[in-house]
């Protein structure tokens, strides 16, 4: 009867963790919110995407081509931390404890999700391993099944190298999710980080 | 650091059900789809809210001034359903069972949340009833304390007038929303509606 509110609440659906019913609540919500409201947020997602794109090497998020970390002369290029998703970059940004460059893999491997090496920026990791030569590679993906499979799998695709690899210590609870950790006991694990080798 | 993201992540959490936590979650999958998925979400919120209105009348949803209920001479005048919600109407409409007009509330008395009369339609419900004299008033707000008590309200306010009021039948478990209950419970509930008096 409504094809606006059909196509809103289907466009909403689409979006992670929004069945049809919240999509619904939403659109409501919208209908009874003034216009310019409903405007600020319908810019606010299109600049989202205009004013934020992923840096060309790391992958975490940028207002460049580069993100403002691997411009930054002050980080220490021999140190790189693998991690799957840009909010890790923050999160582990935010203890303080970290001072080398990152990887943003986009997510982790998952053949039950149909999830396998090629999905992953895992080319870009031992392209970007090959040209920079650094001395530490931490490997900072989840502590869940899919985190520590990915984990396995760079340690195995990089044995015999000469490079450090190093695993986020499990202090923080295993099933959890880095982005969402606990300030204090993330900046643990990353102090207590732990040898593969 | 990134003001796109923040202001996104700001104003996503202001819709219904999404906190902080999921609106930084649909930030990240938002820059991750492709630009043109993005840009038909902004504009499927901004034409939900100029294709959509609310009925001048009832307040349910229309496309002009008044909606096709109000406007379709073929609805039985004389029987005025009072609901919660303009998605109460579709989920009535739906079972067949009514043939009468509709009034929305846009809410249900709730001292604790600050609702009280003047915050609802009932002015206009009033009005409404003041001007078209219908035989029957069927009060289908919600079966939950806040319902209820809306419904009671609405009995209070008309004793003493020659006017039919009958009672959405509990035929529908207690607490339940209207909107979302099952369509065959609520035709039953429609159908064996109870008179107030």
């Amino acid at each position: 009867m409504f094809p606006a509110l059909d196509n809103a609440v289907r466009l909403l659906s689409t979006l992670p963790g929004i069945g049809e019913r919240s999509a619904l609540r939403i659109a409501f919500h919208l209908l009874k919110s003034d216009r310019q409201q409903v405007a600020e947020l319908a810019s606010a997602l299109t600049n989202l995407c205009d004013q934020v794109q992923f840096c060309r090497q790391c992958a975490s998020l940028a207002q460049q081509e580069l993100c403002e970390l691997c411009s930054d002369p002050q980080r220490d290029a021999s140190l790189l931390c693998v991690v799957e998703e840009p909010g890790d970059v923050y999160a582990i940004e935010r203890t303080g404890e970290f001072k080398g460059l990152y990887h943003v893999l986009m997510g982790a491997l998952s053949p039950l999700d149909g999830v396998g090496p090629q999905d992953l920026r895992l080319n870009e990791l031992f392209a970007r391993i090959e040209s920079s030569a650094p001395a530490e590679l931490f490997l900072a993906t989840n502590p869940t099944l899919e985190g520590d499979a990915t984990a396995r799998y760079i340690q195995d695709r990089l044995r015999g190298r000469s490079l450090k690899l190093t695993r986020i210590s499990h202090g923080i609870p295993t099933g959890a999710a880095i982005e969402y950790a606990d300030r204090s006991a993330l900046a643990r694990s990353v102090r207590a980080r732990t040898s593969l080798e």
